[in-house]
This record gives C-alpha cells, sequence and structure tokens, in this order.
C-alpha cells in the first residue's frame, strides 16, 4: 500500500492544488509513521523491560530508582537534544505484611478469608488488627445518612461501577469516590475501618488497590479493597446475619523520597519556545507490574521520540517526552514539572498524555482554558479526515492529571482514549501484566500520537 | 442515562415531527438494546459451556455432536416459534497422533523439533514418516518459478502476514493462499511434503492450524503448519546450510458423517416471508475451544433471539438464527441451508454472520448481488447517524462464508465486524479459549448485531 502511496505523492502534478498537494503529503506521512511503527518500534520491547523485568513501581520504591535509570537510558539511546532528570520529593507508603480481610462470625460459613488489598495512602490497622460489625451503604451520601450509626463499625462501599456506561471510564468516575473519600467520610461519623468493593466491572476474585485521602475533620482509619466476589458474598450474608469482620494490615507512610520525572527533548527549528509534550507516568501500584498503568504510556511517548528520528523529521517546535513520577498516590512530579515550566515561563502549546492503558486506539479527548479552547479545539478537528482511516475521533473531554496543571499556559491538554472495555480488568490489580498488553495494540498507540504529534508540529494552534 | 431518556421519550411533544420522533425512538430503542445486553444477557455462559466444558468441535466429532445438542437446548429455552435441526453430511478429517516435525541434519544445532500441526483435510505421512531437503519459498508465485527444482523436497512457505495492513484480515487474505494451495502447488513439481508458517503477525511458539484444498491435477502430499518462530528459524539455517526435516503425521478422513445446523425462528407479524438470518458457525478446529472461532458468533446470534424475548419486541419479518456446521472444512451445512433455502423460494432480505471473534465492535461490512446492492446499502446507510453513538461503522466489505450462497436472492449479506488487532493471535490454536474472551466486549458484539436486527425490522429494505 505505501509503496502505491509512494507512487501516488511522486507523481503528484505539478498544476494540483497547493491545498490538496498537501492533504495528499500529510496522508502519505502518516501512512508512513503506521509502518515504521508496525515495523520498527521498540515501544513493545521496552514495556517488557518496565514491567516484566523491573515490576511494580509505586513512588520511592526501588522499583521506581530503576524505571527512572532506565528510561533515562533508553532515551540516551535515541540522540536525542536533551535527556535528564527532574528532582521532585514524593511520599513512601509501603504495603507492609499480606493484608488480612475476615468475616469471622458467618453462622452458615464459618470463618472466610477476603480478597483484599490495602488502599493506597491508608494508615495500618495496628498489630491486632481491627473487628467490628459491618454496616453496607452504596455511595458517599448513603454514609452520611447513617450518620452516627455508623460509629464503631466497619463502614462497607458496595456501589458497583454501572455496566450500562459504554465508555467504562464514565462508569468507574461515578464509582470512584467510594474509594477516595469513603473511609474520611465513614471516620466523620465514628466509623473504625472502610471497605470497598472493588472498581471494575467484572465479577471475579481479583482486588483492585488505589489511593484514598484522608480529609483534616476526621481520624485517619484503615481502609481496603476487596473483590467483587467477596463483595457480593458480604452483601449477601448481611441480609441474612450482622457480620463482623477483622482487618489487618501493616501498611506505613514513611519519610518522603527523593525521586525523579525523567524528560526527553528535541529542540523545535523555528518554535523551540512551542512546546508539544507527549507524556505518561511511570510510577505504578506495587501490586502487579503496571503495564497498561502507565507503562503503555511511558513507551508511548518514547516511542514518539524513537519515530522523530527514525523518520528523520525535523519539528519546527520542541517536541519534550516527559515521563511524570508519583501519578498514583501524589502527583508531586507532575507539580514539580508545572512549577518548573510556570517558573520558567514556558508555553505548552499541546501536551498530550497516554494513560488509559495501551488498547487499540479509538483517538483523543481535548479540554483546555476557556479563553482559548473552542479556537484551537476547531483546528485540530479540521484534522479529522487525516484521522479518521486509522479509527481516530476527535471530542471534548478530560486529558491527563499529570499535564491538568498546565491550562494555566492555554495550550490545548490532550488524552489519548484507547478502547475502554478491558481496561477495568487490570487497573491497579496484580494482573495488570505485559501479557494482558497486545503488541500491535501497543504499537498503533503510539502511531496515533505520532499522528497527531506531526500535525500539531507542522501546522501550530 | 436510560432514565434521561426515557423522560425524553415520555415527553416528546406531540408537535414534533413524525421524523424526528421516530428518530428518537430509535435512539432510545438502541440504548434500551444495549442496556439491557448489559445487565441481562447470557451470551458469555453460553459460550463457556460451548467453548470450555465441551471444547473444540471439529465437523463430525462428538464434541460437534454435543454442540449441536446444546444449542439446540438452550434455544428451546427461549420460547422461539420453531427450533429444528437441519440434516447435513459432513467430512469427518481427524488428526490422529501429535505430529512431528523435525529438523534432523543442523551441524550447529543438532535434532530440532518444530512446534508444528498438520492442516486440515491434510492426508497423513505413512508411519514412517518423510524426510527430505527443504526448500523455502515466499508465496505460490515462486513455488511456481522453482518448478521442477521442487521435486524430491519439502516445500516450505514462508510468506509473513504483512503487518502494515491495519485490518488483520486483509494481511490474512494476501497470505492464506500458501495454506489452503502450497500443498497441491508443490505437489505438481514433485514436492513429497508441505510446511507453511503460521498465519498470524506474531512472532511466537504457537502452530496455526486452518484447512488446505487439494487440487485434482497434482498427487497429496501432507502438509504442516509450523510456529512464526520456528519459520523464522527454519528460513535462518536454510541460509547457512541445506536442512533435512522428518514429518510424520497420521491424519486422515473418515467416511462422512451426519450432521445438523441449528435453527431457531420467530417468524414476523407483517411480512413473514422476508427473512432476517443472524448466524456463526457451530464448528472449530479441534485444537483449543473456538471460543472466538465461531463460537462468539454463535452466541451472538443467540443473544439475538434472546434479546427479542427479553425487549418484548414484536418483529414485523421473520428472524432466524442459525448455527451451521462444518464452515471450518467443508461448508456442507451452509451449502445444505442454500438449497433448502433456494428449494423453497425463500427470500432472505438480510443476513449477517458474526464470524470475526468476540472484541469490540467496529461495525458491519456489507456486500450483495450488483443488481441491487448500492440501493439497499444505500438505505443501511441512513442509520449510521443511530448506530455512530455505539461505535459503529459501515462499510462494503466481505460478509460471511455461511451465508455467501444467499446472494443470489438479492437480499443484503452483511458481516459483523469487531476490532481486528487480537484475532489471529488466537485463529485456528490452541490458545483459542474461553480465557482471551471479554465479556463486555462479547456482549457489545450482541448488542450491535441486535440494533441493525432492529432497524432492518423495523424499516425493511
Amino acid at each position: 500500500m505505501t509503496k502505491y502511496l509512494a507512487v501516488l505523492l511522486l507523481s503528484v502534478p505539478l498544476w494540483l492544488g497547493a491545498q490538496q498537494q498537501s492533504e495528499e503529503a500529510d496522508a502519505f506521512y502518516l501512512r508512513r509513521i503506521y509502518d515504521k511503527v508496525l515495523t520498527e518500534a521498540r515501544c513493545y520491547e521496552w514495556l517488557d523491560y518496565l514491567s516484566h523485568r523491573i515490576g511494580g513501581r509505586l513512588a520511592g520504591s526501588p522499583q521506581a530508582a530503576a524505571a527512572v535509570e532506565y528510561t533515562r537510558q533508553m532515551l540516551d539511546t535515541l540522540g536525542l537534544d536533551t535527556v535528564w532528570l527532574q528532582p521532585c520529593l514524593v511520599p513512601r507508603w509501603v504495603r507492609g505484611e499480606k493484608e488480612q480481610v475476615r468475616i469471622v462470625n458467618s453462622r452458615k460459613m464459618g470463618a472466610i478469608d477476603l480478597n483484599a488489598l490495602a488502599l493506597g495512602n491508608s494508615v495500618g490497622s495496628g498489630p491486632l488488627g481491627i473487628t467490628a460489625e459491618v454496616v453496607e451503604v452504596k455511595s458517599l451520601e448513603e454514609a452520611d445518612s447513617l450518620g452516627e450509626r455508623l460509629r464503631g463499625k466497619i463502614v462497607f462501599y458496595n456501589g458497583p461501577m454501572d455496566p450500562t456506561e459504554l465508555n467504562t471510564f464514565n462508569a468507574y468516575g461515578k464509582a470512584a469516590g467510594q474509594r477516595v473519600w469513603g473511609a474520611s467520610r465513614g471516620a466523620r461519623y465514628g466509623a473504625v475501618g472502610a471497605l470497598v468493593r472493588s472498581m471494575t466491572t467484572r465479577l471475579d476474585d481479583i482486588p483492585h488497590t488505589g489511593s484514598l485521602a484522608y480529609s483534616e475533620d476526621a481520624p485517619k482509619i484503615p481502609a481496603f479493597a476487596i473483590s467483587t466476589n467477596d463483595a457480593e458474598l458480604l452483601s449477601r450474608l448481611l441480609r441474612e446475619e450482622p457480620v463482623r469482620v477483622f482487618m489487618r494490615s501493616t501498611c506505613q507512610s514513611l519519610p518522603d523520597v527523593e525521586s525523579y520525572n525523567v524528560i526527553g527533548e528535541i529542540r523545535g527549528s523555528q518554535f523551540p519556545e512551542e512546546v508539544i509534550l507527549v507524556g505518561g507516568h511511570l510510577d505504578s501500584w506495587d501490586v502487579g507490574t503496571g503495564a497498561h498503568d502507565d507503562g503503555a504510556g511511558c513507551v508511548h511517548a518514547m516511542e514518539v521520540m524513537h519515530l522523530i528520528r527514525r523518520l528523520g523529521y525535523q519539528p519546527k517546535r520542541t517536541i519534550r517526552c516527559v515521563l511524570f513520577m508519583n501519578e498514583e498516590n501524589g502527583l508531586r512530579g507532575a507539580r514539580a514539572y508545572w512549577k518548573w515550566s510556570d517558573d520558567n515561563k514556558e508555553y505548552h502549546m499541546a501536551a498530550i498524555e497516554s494513560d488509559r492503558g495501551g488498547f487499540t486506539p479509538r483517538g483523543f479527548t481535548a479540554e483546555g482554558h476557556d479563553d482559548v479552547f473552542n479556537e484551537k479545539f476547531k483546528k485540530v478537528i479540521e484534522w479529522l479526515p487525516l484521522l479518521e482511516p486509522y479509527g481516530l475521533g476527535l471530542r471534548r473531554g478530560g486529558s491527563g492529571a499529570d499535564i491538568s496543571g498546565l491550562r494555566g499556559q492555554k495550550g490545548l491538554l490532550i488524552g489519548f482514549e484507547p478502547d475502554t472495555q478491558r481496561y477495568f480488568d487490570y487497573h491497579h490489580t496484580a494482573i495488570d501484566g505485559f501479557d494482558v498488553v497486545n503488541k500491535r495494540e501497543l504499537e498503533l498507540g503510539a502511531a496515533a500520537i505520532m499522528s497527531l504529534v506531526y500535525l500539531l508540529d507542522k501546522y501550530g494552534l
């Protein structure tokens, strides 16, 4: 196919309109990008090392340090203009011993161990653990309505992700508040611990961790995610009898640790002050190996830099690959980057984050400052005819946590959007591994992002 | 979301145009279909039984008989107007003992066993096997060009699937001729056996079987698929030294066996003579459990019948679910169905086959008789605004092997098209199992097909 396109391009007659010529040139270039990626990409091999060999990379962990060093070394092999480490202090949360969550008093079934994971940032239960009666709610609002009836109890948030949402991120957005705010909401009314149904539409035995946020107005109580099967079981038992649960965790927060964002850059030849950022986050949860979340996003961004060199493309604008540290439980890397960028009066014309996994690309979601969004988004929409042949759409929507703080620079903030159906099967679990990432799907993501970078760089906003 | 739509619909003011009203009603109904499927579908549980419990279902095998009985029983539970078995005689090919394909003379590496599977319909090698020198070609044309130089040799077809094809079925279409015709093409020039690179873009150790077709003008020689890693290895060795391979298989073709297509039908209330077929094929290869190929297509079709009842939908036209037997190595079930349908002067207004796996839906491809295609396709295109919110497109393209013989009835022949990136990781292998099918992706496929059936039935062609 490329051969035909090549012939086509070489034979573009001189009398063709400039507009049509540049459209054909762009279509040809996008096809070149896809051909290169599908035959010479390195992202899959990089992801193998980052996820499979290094493993889970929670901020402050030895694996996180290994990931910083590995990705820096790989970027060093690409012949970029600069590769550097940007320091940031990150929290150091450690899970400690294997968690225990056990139903202790079921007349029907005796003692039942539940598949559980402490939530990130959670305090430990103390060495003796906690035993208390469980009260089930389906939402934060229901916890409020119970109020004092939660005193001395373990509050159990069992609001499922809505399976009828076609985009699973919408279902996640509606349910995840239970995990983030549930513990403090319960503690405000005297709850002594929290259990949260895992954030997935699947029914299985795999618990999904993720961060919680404690609020100042309540004591910090230990919180755990339990698998959806176990949440169903617990809910069923609660309909028949009062249920007491023993839970124990030894997780704790240690002093902050110095860590880094990994940054690689190619300076623009004409408008070096206009930055196009491509990025993902380098840290991942400690369980599993962070292959989809967000190893995939990191190697997508690195592959864009690799492709620019392989294609011999000379960017007019500065293309910067940023691998952010500590997205999962603090966003410290991102905050350090935002401050540094603002202090240097930088302008991010566009920032693209890939943090929704390495699945088959569907397109991009964009947001931005109200003053400029509509006008800039309109320009990008004009490129749709070039992107649609690759199954790529564009819609208004969230971008990415690590780039959200760049809004004030009034560029376009863009989130890469792959197919969402499988993401929450693996998200924050022990099974988010290299083996559930498909090579072609991962490569097509890099090609999609590179295609948009090419158009952003060539035409600007 | 449905709630809002419900309110929206109930509040449609009377002064609204009929056109707009029916559009809103259709949008609402499609949303209802998706809500039902994502909360009450049975297709995933059916697929578990069909693939995981029953297993590989090659035509004429005990598992194929079990699949006929199981799906008939399941259709019987749905309260259809008729459920029946349509007899057909099918070939009975058996693989026999585990195949052996071994490099016997490598000076560097000694004897090397290759991951191999006999191709479907292949003759056996005889009890002593065959040992001969290997000659590599990249295409049928290259085999022709070598001609007599293949005499006494094992011809090795090593033309890879083109990774730059975005739709993997296009790459398969370009490469699969080596598997189907390669053996006879080589035998025409005196080759004594054939090896074929497995049909996948992956590099791994998993051989992919599939059927070959012997032509009359050449002796029948045994043919095997080898894994892509082993094809690369063999090719590498051939560059350095002559390579002799020993290959042995005991596969054979036994006398034809009586089998069946499984058919379930709901008669149309207004135009019963206009048939809308939904189907897949019940047989699968003997290795693996035929989960994506084509258990998924069967349960998609069954789910459509289940949905019609669950939704309380009264079709104007006859909706017929057909689970075809022997698509993989004979198409005998399909031929019996075509003859029976033509003899009864039936008119299939539309036939939809799902035989590309149970992945996230992308849309449909349609073909038909030249006399009528454009006009009928134009009508379907008008429904795009209703389908696009669900990520569904429509394009001209192939439909399905089992329905291809209905072209003469001048209806529209439609192929369901899911995402194609993963299909050839599993196609015709031991790893095409229930565990690589995602519940939501499978259910969305059934919803997509039901949505099109609803529009076809309501508006006709």
